[in-house]
């Protein structure tokens, strides 16, 4: 391959990662005005939801490009397929940043829960695992990849709990119903974010290895 | 390009429409569940989603190497890529059919609400969505696309609707919190494979048009 192309995978790189960069400050700010009750960081998620989808359409653009104008194969190849299924990942996890703080503005009008039950926790897991599964993908590394899978597990477990804990909640009284409820649709976005951050480190794993770990155990899986 | 080609993208194409095809009884096969109560069902749906799983690593597979030993531009190049997408949309409206009749199943332990407020009518807008994303795709059908980009606007104004309906059921009546609270989370399964298959439709669009009509109004926006 040319020395272009060789710039232009690195641009697409680069710009991916800027994208990550947005999508873990959506995160941030989102669980932010959960936890602090504050409504006025919905104006930043907002302007950041708008340059996400700007970039998403940029790189799937700049994808398509490069395979049409260099024909690439083996690896490169798989580099630039993987770049398209991130970029989607990546904007999807926007899209759960921006439910979240749709629901901490619901939350606004009722006091708050003396605890938001393991909620911070599941964040601060999925706040991670966006962050550990972007690093993987710079670095190629797939055991911090193989950390991120095993990690959401664990938001599955915190999501069940929280459904429990929250529903005992509302039968026992009454008024903590919204609250909860709302409570409950955010820790299923969080679970979202943490699936699209672990489709992400399988796609790391396939990067490096070209073994496809998707469906584990079933008879193309490679693990 | 080669016969060859023509005849490996038209059976891409065939293995896309039996990977959608299962989807739709899975969607199909999880509402039935929900409606009758019965439990039986889900055997049949684990299976398929075996079956859709081990699929979408197979399509994922031919793509690429379609790409690698053919260097396809323009439309064909194209579809490959939209065949990618498409893939991974119908793979997680498999995942959601999961996740419904697993609700469907707690559903059992509870007596029956005497209406399901709107997630009937909702689930048969999502399965009209479905098939028709898939048939605009076969027929590069840019107008039924269209129609299932509209509708999508109908499936959240219900699901709207429906939390304002269970949730009066939950204030209501205790005893109702966990039935109610089942049904909000299968009619947020409806709304992401209402999402998935707008999804699809836009993929259509930009099949047959060129144009990224993703993001509606932003800059990059052809619409």
């Amino acid at each position: 391959m040319t020395k272009v192309f060789d710039t232009e995978l690195a641009e697409l790189k680069e710009r991916l990662l800027y994208m990550g960069g947005l999508v873990e400050l959506m995160i941030n700010l989102s669980i932010k005005s959960l936890v602090e009750r504050n409504e006025d960081l919905g104006k930043d998620l907002y302007r950041q939801e708008d340059e996400v989808n700007r970039l998403q359409m940029e790189i799937d653009d700049r994808c398509i490009k490069l395979i049409a104008l260099n024909q690439p194969a083996g690896s490169d190849l798989r580099f630039i397929t993987s770049a398209m299924k991130i970029n989607s990942e990546l904007e999807r996890m926007g899209d759960q940043a921006v439910n979240i703080i749709g629901a901490a503005k619901e939350l606004l009008k009722f006091p708050q829960l003396k605890r938001l039950a393991d909620i911070v926790l599941m964040a601060n897991i999925t706040k991670t695992m966006t962050k550990d599964c972007l690093d993987a993908f710079v670095r190629t590394d797939v055991g911090l990849a193989r950390e991120v899978l095993l990690r959401d597990d664990k938001v599955d477990g915190l999501k069940d709990q929280i459904f429990r804990v929250l529903l005992t909640y509302m039968l026992a009284e009454t008024r903590h119903i919204p609250v909860a409820l709302e409570l409950i649709l955010i820790s299923r976005h969080l679970e979202r974010i943490g699936d699209h951050a672990t489709n992400i480190a399988e796609d790391v794993i396939f990067l490096a290895e070209g073994r496809d770990v998707r469906h584990h155990g079933q008879e193309n899986s490679a693990i």
